[in-house]
């Protein structure tokens, strides 16, 4: 962990350097995702099971060898403790909520020239939903995936998943059974995204392909953009917390844990104007991960990527929170709206002293699939809007054709189109 | 140009076909504009000058040789004559018109449970403009991309476009002075899209970069996507016209040839219900072809990849409109609205027989930049969303964590991540 001053002649340069680093791994997965994508492209079903075989030791043979049946994530459900289920169905509804009012609205207008113009939304026809295998397999990713594909519309959505050495997550299939998703495949990796996209014998191509991966599935999805819509380009999490020294720094220090806990590489990061207050963050951090079973990987992500900036006032905190474009972006303040007016980049933002991070990724409703990375820039999190699509309408009648045809005719000629302007002289008078 | 018919036993092999056909060059262009991108993103200016240089002939030396210069463009707007002018006028106004329309809402509200909830956008704060050089330097290219970015709220809107041997195209300019574009580089090709992405000493980075350009221009952008935010992957330009035998041929081959002059790998296909029809329309393509300054271009895309599809009934019509998903999709019928209910999959849609697709190039006012080669299945057409984000937010209080708190710690849990369990409990009475 490092700790940066605002008052500092060198902050600038620190925070630069901050702001600039990557925490993204590269290159040698670009070349071995590209070379399982070719062979997918052209072997299909052959070279799936052969990859499935030799990368989770699994044998896709016989047809119930490739999918879970439906039955199996009905009884994972219905095996589930009953606050569990209840904590899963909570969740399941107020996502489903907040995503409705997502829907777009159709537009249809005649305007004062007489042209008919609008644009009509439509849900992609497939979507395909990748649920990572082991330990990053959980149930509320499913659940922030399916739910936006479900309200938009989306009629087939499929999951593949892998299942290494034969094991299946009990939670991901209940959770599969509570939204209703019965077509998922026994595969992972790059290979299954390459399936998803491309189609194989067994699995039919989707439009749409959303869901955390490792690397090479991320590599995957990047290189299959354009053959097929993908949720975004993934990377670490990360937080940014703005506290003043009001907070209880047990809260802040679980906050800044909290990112901590996914991932070595991820990163948390505190701005305050309370050096005393950030010392007894510190001091907590410390206790806290202690305690923690997931302690090894918060310990690495807190001592190699965590940040503590101390500022001489929080009004100096929204520039700086603009340059990280954080995924999340807590306010721990009295007034969070006045730092929140100032916040322009930030995938999604955790208002005032009782709104930690953690209820965001569960039950809240808003989407935790968000943009790390500082894409916050020019992303946004998943929406409904990621499985649609908008086609624009033009219509035109005699009268309004010859009142702004000839302006189309006079740009199509400069542009050296000589169809384009015929086709539309043809229809004046 | 082949001709297809719906009742033929192999119909549907055939149509098989003509989904799946690519029309996209490959994998050559990959590896160049990868060691591209790889020295701008280490070299930046003295890369930039070089290539520019080497590809364009153009030497980058003093200041005022690296920018073309806002009297310039002034100068040039100036010099058109009043038609053109006040064609340019038209177009700017139409398209700022449907796109302002375009503008999200944003959201917040307190839901029952009493957590406020919500989503705020807010523009990219830079987007670059890609305008290519020589014959497909389009000024209404130039406005379809410049103004949803300004209607989005862009504050800065930078231009790159090549000078091969110093040449600029004063109509680019002119449309760059109409909608107010000051700032705009002599560079071009890969380099140009990474010196947006990367930023160098003379070129501050941009968040988003759109604009069509050659196909090393393409695959930069779809490398550095995730580095920047783009406009899409572009293919070649298609046309889908569906016509009755009520229609005028020479319109209907007039439309057919206005995509067909674009590119020789573009397409353009009709279906009809009557093959004399089809067979009047082949007939004036001819005639009309060989009567164009682009007929090379239109004859060849004509002859490669020109098709008919003579159905029985035009209702088989949208079905088959769904499956090629195509750019721009003509309903030259009585009753449009019939056939457009049914569509699902067209980037967009031209409604009845005074609708030429050249007329929503230009003035109609939805843009023209439309997902190609079957993209329509998941892609919209640009639009001010392109230029924002959507920033989701949540705000607890004491009695709202309490009530959906316990089911986040729940599922925390039994996702292993302890600190997301702690961070919410310590907030729980």
């Amino acid at each position: 962990m490092n700790t940066l001053f605002s008052k500092d002649a060198d902050f600038a340069r620190k925070f630069d350097r901050l702001v600039d680093a990557r925490r993204e791994s590269d290159s040698a997965v670009v070349q071995t995702v590209s070379d399982i994508l070719a062979r997918m492209h052209h072997k299909g079903d052959t070279a799936l099971a052969e990859y499935t075989a030799r990368f989770d030791n699994y044998q896709l043979t016989d047809e119930d060898s490739w999918r879970i049946a439906p039955e199996t994530c009905r009884a994972a459900f219905e095996a589930l403790d009953g606050d569990l289920r209840d904590a899963l169905e909570l969740a399941a509804s107020r996502i489903r909520a907040y995503h409705t009012a997502q829907l777009p609205q159709d537009r249809d207008y005649r305007d004062d020239q007489g042209v008919r113009l609008g644009a009509k939304w439509t849900a992609v026809d497939a979507a395909g939903l990748y649920v990572p295998g082991g330990r990053a397999a959980y149930p509320s990713s499913l659940l922030m995936n399916a739910i936006p594909a479900q309200v938009a519309g989306v009629e087939r959505l499929v999951i593949t998943t892998p299942t290494p050495n034969g094991a299946i997550n009990d939670l991901v299939l209940a959770a599969a059974h509570l939204v209703g998703i019965g077509e998922i495949w026994r595969v992972g990796g790059a290979q299954a995204i390459a399936a998803l996209a491309y189609g194989t014998d067994h699995i039919r191509p989707v439009d749409v392909i959303v869901g955390p991966g490792n690397s090479y599935v991320a590599e995957a999805k990047r290189q299959l953009y354009g053959v097929v819509g993908i949720d975004m380009v993934a990377g670490p999490s990360e937080i940014l917390v703005i506290a003043d020294g009001k907070n209880d720094p047990e809260w802040i220090a679980a906050d800044l844990l909290s990112q901590a806990e996914h991932d070595p590489s991820s990163q948390s990061i505190l701005i305050t104007d309370d050096q005393g207050f950030a010392q007894q963050v510190e001091d907590s951090v410390d206790v806290q991960c202690a305690m923690l079973s997931t302690r090894k990987v918060a310990r690495q992500s807190w001592d190699d990527h965590g940040m503590m900036i101390v500022v001489d006032d929080l009004a100096e905190a929204p520039a700086l929170a603009n340059r990280l474009a954080a995924e999340h972006v807590e306010l721990a303040v009295d007034d969070p709206e006045a730092l929140f007016a100032q916040l322009r980049h930030a995938g999604s933002v955790f208002l005032g002293r009782y709104t930690p991070e953690a209820i965001g990724d569960y039950v809240a409703g808003p989407n935790h699939v968000l943009p790390t990375g500082r894409r916050a820039r020019f992303s946004s999190g998943l929406s409904v809007l990621d499985f649609m699509k908008r086609t624009s309408f033009i219509q035109l009648d005699e009268s309004s054709v010859n009142a702004i045809g000839p302006a189309a005719v006079a740009l199509a000629d400069v542009e050296g189109l000589p169809a384009h302007a015929k086709s539309v002289k043809v229809r004046l008078k």
